[in-house]
Order: C-alpha cells, then structure tokens, then sequence
C-alpha cells in the first residue's frame, strides 16, 4: 500500500509511530513559520504541521500545495496542544518529515464543503467533485449499509437474491417503456423492465419459494416529481403465504433497517384500509405523525341555503389547532395557494373559535353562532383553533384537502424529518377508471388478485372491487407496496379481459405466464420497496438526488457525461433504425 | 404461513407432530391400498402415505393427482419402516389426514429430474419448468451463496458498492454498445454500460477509495463463445494502492470464496508473465491444471533441409505422455481436426518415442535417430511419449499448439472439473495490432497505464509496451482482471493520441475524465471479474448458460417471452424512431 494509515485512524495511541498517509489538501495554514495542513480522505481529516523556516525543501513543496491536491506524507505522531474534540484524529498531529505531491488540482469551481456555494447545475457537472462533499458521501455510505442489512436479513429467512433480465419485452401497456433495437434481430426491440414483476412471478412457479433481489428498473416518463429514468427496487416475492405473513416480514425488515442504521425502535406499525385513508387524510400515502383527519361536514351544514355546501357532494374540512390568530390576510393567502391550478380550490370556507369563545366564520351569512357551535363540536375545536372548509365532488375535494391538510402540518412543525411515522395501507380498489382512454386500468398492476368475496362484483360494480394489495407509507410517502397475485389462467384471462384486452392480445403478451400457470402455479405473492425513496427518508432529504452517485436531471440528462447524445449513423445502420427528428 | 414446516425440515425429532407440508406432487404409487406421495419443494422431498381403502375421500382426491400438482397436506409424522437415508427427511413420511390441491397440473413437456428428457429449445421454452429441476435450481443457490460472500468480504475490507448508472453514453469504440432512444431527448441516445470503468475510475476521483459492485453489463456482439448479451461483474476500483496490494486482495477473495463455498484451499496463486505464458502456452490464459509446456525447437532443427521447419519462423510442439500407442490413424484424425479452418494447421510432424525405445518420426528422411534422440531430450520425453510439433508463424503457431495442448490434456484426463488452478497472468501489452482498422487498440482498454519504464517505447516501438495489467485465470478460463488506471490528463491523452484518437475526439468522448484528472485524481488501479464464469466454474459447467436464470440464446432471444420483438408504431413515433429493415 502507498500508506500505513487513512485519515481517520490515527489517535493518541498511536503517538512516536512514524506513518504514511494519503490524501487530499483540505485546507492550508501559514502561522508565521509552522505550516498547518489538513489532509482528509474517505476516512476523515488528519492535521499535518511542518517548520517551513527550518526544512527548505518542505517549505518548497509546501508553497505549491494548493487546495483538492493529492498527497502522500511520511511523518511522526505527536499529540496536539490545541486538541479539536469533535473529530476522532482530533489529538493528534503529524510532524511531517517528508511530502510528496502525487496529483496536482485545479481550484475546484465550487467549495469542497458541507455547505458548497455551487449552484445545482454546476455541482451536476463536477458531480465527482460533489460526492468529495461529506454529506453525499454518507448518503452513499448509509446506501451500502442499508443494502448490506437488507440482503443480510432476507437471506437469513431464506429468501434467494435471483438475477432476472434487463432485456427483456415491451409490452402494448408498456408507453413508458425503454427500448434497445436488437442487431441480430434487425427490426425488433428488447424493452428495459420497468420491475421484474412477471420473473419473479416465474420463479414462484419454479419453485424457488422466496426471492430477493435489490434491482434496476426504469421508466420513461416525465421526471416532474423527483423521480428518475432509472431506480432501485427491493423485490421480493414468496409463495404459500398469506397476505399477514408479507406484512409481518417486510414491517419486520423496516423495523430491523430502523434499529440497525438509525437506531430507532419503530414499535408495531398501524394499518388502515384505503377507504379510510382517503376519508381520513384524502390520500393513499397519508402522513401519520400528525392527526388533523378530516371531518365531513354533510349532516350539519346543509339545507341552511349556503349554495356551495348544498349543491357540493362533499363538505369536508380540518381543524387547524391553534390558527385562530391567522389573519384575514393570512387566510387570503392560504386560499389564493389553493387556487393554484395544481390544486384547484374555487373557494375555502373558515370558521376562528376566537379566545373569548366566540366563533365568526366566513358565512356568518348563512349560519347561527349556534350552528357554528356545532361545527366546532364536530371539528373537535377549541379556543384559538381554526377550521378550514372545502366542497365539492367527493374524490377532488379529497385530494384538495389533503394538499391543504400537509401544508398546515408544515406550518405547525408537525412533519419533523426526524421523526418517523410508518403505516400499511390496505384493501386497495383493484382497478381505477382512466378518463383519457375511458377503460379500467390495474390501480397496481393486471397481476394483482382481487378478494375472493369481490369476485363477483367485477361485471357489476367493478369500482368496488377491493385487491389484496397493500403499500407500505412512511411520512406520506409511498415506500413500497405489493399484492397477493393471481395464480391460475382463468382469474388472470377474466382480469385481461376487464382490462379490454383481447384473448389474442393477452396471449400474446403475457401468453408465457398464463401457459406457466398451468404448469402447477403455487399460491403466492410480494412487495417492492422503492430503495431511493427509503434512502432518502433515512437520510432526511426530500429528494431521492442525492443518494443516487450518478443521477439524471429533469429532463433525464447526465449533464456531467453529456447523455443521452446522437450515435453514429453507422451506428444506426447496423441496427437497421434511424431517427425521424 | 400455509404451511407448518417445508418439505426439507422434517426428521425423527418431529414424530407425532401434525404438520402442514406445501409443495409439488414429485411422484406418487399405489401399493395395493397405500399409496406413496413424494412432495417436493425448494428445500427438499417428504414422503406422504395414506390408505386409500379406509378413506374414501382421501381416494377420490388421491385420484385427481398428477405430478406437478401443488397441494397442501396436514398429517402427522410418523417413522419410517423403509429408511431412505440419501435424504435428510428420508426417515420419517407423514400419514396425510387431509390433501388439498392448490393448484392444478398439465403434463409438463420434459421430465422434472436431474436428468430430464427435454432438449434444449424445448427447456429454453419452458425455462421456468427447467427451474424446477435440482441441478440448475443449486447452480442459482451457489450463486446467492457466492454472492453474499463476495459482499461480506469486500465490505469487511472497507469497499462500499456504489450502484453506477445503466443508461450512459455511447462511446465512438462502441461498435458492441446497446443504445436507447430518449423520448425526452428526441434524435438522442443513451448506451448500456460494457462496463462501469469510467464511472469507478470518477469514483475514485471522489475519494471513495474502495468501491465493489455487482453489476449487470451488456454486449452486443455474436454470441458464439458462450457469451450472454447480459452479463454480471463483480467490479472493483481502490486508490492509493500498487498493482501487489490488488493481486493480494483478490486473490484472497477468490481462496475465500474457494474456502467457504467449496471447502477447498487454493494457496498462493502462482504469477506469470504474458510473455512467459504466451511462450510456454501459447494463450494468456494457460490452463496449468497439467504441464505440457511448449517446447521450442528452432535450435535443433533447422537446417537439416526440411523445409516447412527451416522456412518457419518458429518450430515448437509439446510431449503427449505416454500416447505412444497413438496408431497412424488416430494421428492422422488428430492432425485432420487441427486442419479445421477454425484451427487452420497444414501439416502436424510427430515423434514416437517407442517402448523398445527406437525414436520414429514423420520426418525421417530429414533426421536421424541420433536428431530425434536431441529432439527426446528436448521434449524430456520417455519411453511410451508422443511428440507432436508444428511449425510456422509464432503467433499463429503458438495458437495451434494451444488448442492441440487441451485437446491432448483434455483426452489423458488432465483436466479435472473437480481441481482449480488458478494463476495470474501479469504485464500484458498495453497495444495491440488491428490488421482490419490498421490501427493500435488497447489491449485491456484505454484507462490501463503503461509500465513507467516502458513509456519511451510508445514512439519506437509501441507493440512492446507493457501494461500495468493482469488476469486472474483459473484452469484455462479467463475469470477477469484489470489494471493500474491512468490517472493524469497528460498520460491519457497521449494514450488516446496512440488509439488514433484527434484531441476533438478525446475531449468529445471522454472530456469529463481527463477533466476530472486535473482535480485531484489520485492513483488508483482495479479489476472485475466475471462472476457468470466464476460461477459456473464453481459449479463444474463448461457453460455459463446454467447459471443464469433467464439466459438467452445464441441470437440473443428469450425465447420463453418470445424477446426480442417488434413494438407498435406509435411507440416508435413517439422516440422519433424508425426501422429501416
């Protein structure tokens, strides 16, 4: 090795031990004869001094040091008079006896620190300067931990990490599929999976029991919503099991993630049924460190010839604790954010529970003080509370609320990025109607069983019919979610045709799996967890960016490399495609 | 659960349990009342018993059974009177007191044994009944086991495995590269990685130090040499080390691997150079299982005026032991097969080195006894030895003589599947000659540093460059290898200067790496190995299909979900895309 230590070992028993460390300049000091040095690595950060008044030759090399070179020091272990508590080399120093310069730098064009002063696009650019920076570093660091946890658990309850196919078939459903022209089949494509979901499925009836794999997948869509072109899975599925035993593993997986990397017990995570969830929250991913759950308003408020609440299929509001103080203004503005058209309100509806006990709503118009009593019973409320009205058709109003429920959490402090809040969301509907094409489409994906007791409602209220799917939420955000599937032709045929495919389509895609399950399919079922989101909730961050070494931007570039960029046409001509821009 | 237990857990401790088993109906025989179940799963088989004469509904679905069925039985365990004890269940059957059949079976198309009946195209078809049998579902157990102990080593070493990108960009040398259209980036394209390189080698320039990953690569070539368009590396990069720390790294993970999987200790690896091995072997990847080490005999034998031997640049052959006996006939087949044009040889010379001790040879009118007497001694043959020389250009005749080594070591039984010799392969040429571009390529790739000392040599005489290079083999298979990486601008541009590369092109191409060597890139070298091949050595196969979960064929199609495959015309509009076939 070039070196005897890193920069992160070396420590008061280590002290007279001549040494050999490796690195990178982090910053330099000049006091008036003796030269400080930091020199960091991976490890950590390890102080080199030197007399440059006494040893010309280092008071030579010293000079042209500058910042991110790379250098390799010989020296001795002292300890440090002016000792720095917070880093583990902090009391001691290296008495440099010799230094070598084994890579000059260019000054960086962002600060290699905590805090950069690099714009995004730059530090997209550089990004190879960006992961020198400690905090990406340790989401990359906490990244392998978790994956090594993951693997290391699944494997002791017997699950089998399986390699499946990134090359594998386009599907008619498949509009967000990646393609690859295939040179030896002139003319036809290979698709990038967007989950191993068929494989795995495959496996089942091979009988490999309970797979794993932590896995590729990609998806070409818009990137809006921090997502990426391609993510990381956590796939798992298993067969002869219920619906409670997926659940009991995968909370036990969580859990055990929780204690190992972050040291918290998460205790036994509650479950809601979808319905519920969308009554209570107005969403399928709810946010569950804080309550504020919806209170539906029907029974008290109409008939008293407010127009908006009588003509809305739903009056729903919350309890906002302690806003009663908001002002008009405050008020205004929460509802002009409404209003934008990512959200869509036409109007809110308030009610203040003053101090002095009083209430005064924005339709004092329409309601007694008495009724507005009854609001605040329903609401929950007490003084210096404020409650926030929405109406209008059930499933938008839901999801207005929603939006207006985070906001208000937000601004209450109830959404600690510290503080962690799991839920298992059940009884998912099995399809959802697509305005756009006017058909059922899966609400997680054809494969998926629905509950032996809805069967029979498929011809007739197939809105209603509930899957045994569930997702896993953390915070609001949808972890992972899964379902027991199907595993016999006929129900996977019917579950074709309801979503319009034609026998002969659906033979044709997914003809190998249906043949399959004739071959003695078991009982079976799994999950997918979405291991960028998980990272990034164990990291604190909002966006999954920065757990990613290598991420994409928005418009699915990697600016740093210059991808995607034109091929050759010789390229293309032996690939038998060319581009129609 | 459904079940209690699974099929390979049962023993004499568990007598009187009741037990609910799950699994796959193996075989079933009715012996006069009783009848035998076998049921399978992935752990192992356990035999069921009932009397179908005292129970008639156990008879009537006894009856409906056929093998591959999956069911589930509740009974109780009882021992046996007839032991098997090849199996870890084999002493005890259960007394089945209720079956249920979970799932139905259709005849499968081939036999589910360990040596079944199918032929390949019909195995590929149904790859997920091929799954089921025992010999390829251990070949994809020993690759988990394999791959676990890959991660535990290296993350004990302080490597962290970073997940690089899959989409990437195509590079000009990038004949072999699968390319994906951009929907966001019309006209654009990115590539699938042959390798991580330069993300690693960006990684290092980052600090990381020590990175591993197990990870996909994709080539899109011909698939004749048991090659996979998809194929899995396990991919290493370290900085601040020499070329002896990474040969000691890897080679102790692979004895790991050895120790811990296959109960075997390797000991050291003995080292060769390319040169050595080239000239002793003819192959830089020598498989030293056996000896057989190439003699050259241009000293001895020119000018005797035989021509083939005087005009021919080298004369060199090996020593088959004991062969003898080896009648004309069967030398002459010999010598037909090293004629096949994949081979190429005109003309095969031989020496017998009789029992009674007489030395004859094809050449006889060219040399006496008292010649072929020094050509014995040569050879450090004996009595009962065959020789067999060729004769011609050095790098073709070395490859000759290659192919007839194995052939002649494969036929004395030198070549056990059952022992492992590894060896490492050092100091490759950093160039080599393409007749067809009439150009230099780089031997490994254009990231590999030449050896300091060899740098001159560029200008004047660019073949005899080395290379900090070398490959890990193990009995004649290459299992991967790597280098000690450039790491400075100046370096690589002149390495590119030679691949015949403009500045333009350099930067274009790889801009961002020789960029990123002027920030502070420290030292660094790595390697990948091959993890389908180490794999299927470990495993005893000549293929690395079997290890493979979904393989393709040798055009590159899945045939089970029938990929690749045309995709629909608006898919193709919406890339901007069309075929031109």
């Amino acid at each position: 090795m070039l070196r005897t230590h890193t920069c992160g070992e070396l420590n008061i028993s280590n002290l007279g031990q001549t040494v050999i460390l490796c690195g990178w300049v982090q910053k330099s000091r000049d006091l008036g004869g003796t030269t400080f040095i930091d020199v960091r690595d991976r490890y950590g950060l390890t102080q080199l001094v030197f007399n440059t008044d006494t040893d010309a030759t280092l008071r030579e090399k010293s000079r042209e040091l500058g910042r991110e070179f790379v250098i390799k020091v010989t020296g001795k272990v002292l300890e440090r008079s002016n000792k720095n508590t917070k880093i583990p080399t902090g009391e001691v120093e290296i008495a440099v006896a010799d230094i070598e310069i084994l890579n000059a730098a260019k000054i960086p064009p962002f600060m290699i620190e905590d805090d950069t002063d690099g714009g995004e696009e730059l530090r997209a650019k550089y990004r190879y300067l960006d992961l020198r920076r400690a905090p990406i570093r340790n989401n990359l660091i906490l990244r392998h931990k978790m994956a090594q946890e993951i693997r290391r658990y699944l494997s002791d309850l017997e699950f089998i990490e399986v390699e499946t196919p990134v090359l594998i078939k386009s599907t008619p459903e498949g509009a967000r599929d990646f393609v690859v022209p295939s040179r030896m089949n002139p003319g036809e494509f290979y698709a990038l999976p967007q989950s191993p979901q068929t494989f795995k499925q495959l496996l089942m009836v091979s009988g490999f029991d309970r797979y794993f794999q932590i896995v590729k997948c990609f998806r070409d869509e818009d990137l809006r919503a921090d997502r990426q072109p391609e993510f990381t899975q956590i796939d798992c599925e298993l067969s002869f099991i219920t619906q409670e035993d997926i659940l009991n593993i995968f909370e036990g997986l969580t859990r055990h993630l929780f204690t190992t990397v972050k040291g918290i017990d998460l205790g036994d995570f509650p479950r809601m049924q979808y319905a519920d969830a969308m009554r209570l929250y107005g969403s399928d991913k709810p946010d569950v460190r804080f309550g504020m759950e919806f209170v539906e308003l029907n029974d008290i408020v109409k008939g008293k010839g407010f127009g908006i609440f009588d003509n809305a299929e739903l009056v729903v509001g919350i309890n906002a604790k302690g806003l009663a103080s908001y002002t008009r203004k405050q008020i205004d503005e929460l509802t002009e954010w409404l209003k934008r058209p990512q959200i869509g309100v036409t109007g809110m509806i308030y009610c203040r529970y003053n101090e002095d006990g009083t209430l005064k709503s924005s339709v004092d118009k329409f309601y007694s003080e008495d009724e507005l009593t009854n609001w605040a019973a329903a609401f929950e409320a007490e003084k210096g509370d404020l409650m926030l009205i929405l109406a209008g058709p059930t499933d938008k109003v839901r999801k207005q609320l929603n939006e207006l429920r985070l906001e208000i959490g937000g601004r209450l402090g109830l959404r600690d990025k510290n503080k962690f809040a799991p839920l298992w969301v059940l009884d998912f509907p099995l399809l959802e109607w697509d305005e756009e094409t006017e058909r059922f489409h899966a609400m997680h994906h054809p494969f998926t069983s629905p509950k032996p007791e809805d069967i029979a409602l498929l011809d007739t209220d197939p809105k209603n019919v509930r899957a045994n799917a569930y997702d896993l939420v953390i915070n609001g955000t949808e972890v992972g979610g899964g379902s027991i599937r199907i595993h016999d032709r006929a129900t996977q045929s019917l579950m074709f045709k309801h979503l319009g495919f034609s026998a002969e389509e659906a033979q044709k895609q997914f003809g190998f799996l249906m043949d399959a399950f004739e071959y003695g399919a078991p009982p079976h079922g799994g999950l997918a967890l979405g291991f960028d989101r998980l990272v990034s909730i164990f990291a604190g961050l909002d966006s999954i960016r920065d757990v990613i070494a290598f991420p994409k931007n928005n418009s699915g570039r990697d600016v740093m490399i210059d991808s995607p960029s034109t091929i050759a046409d010789m390229q293309m001509n032996e690939l038998k495609i060319k581009t129609t821009v």
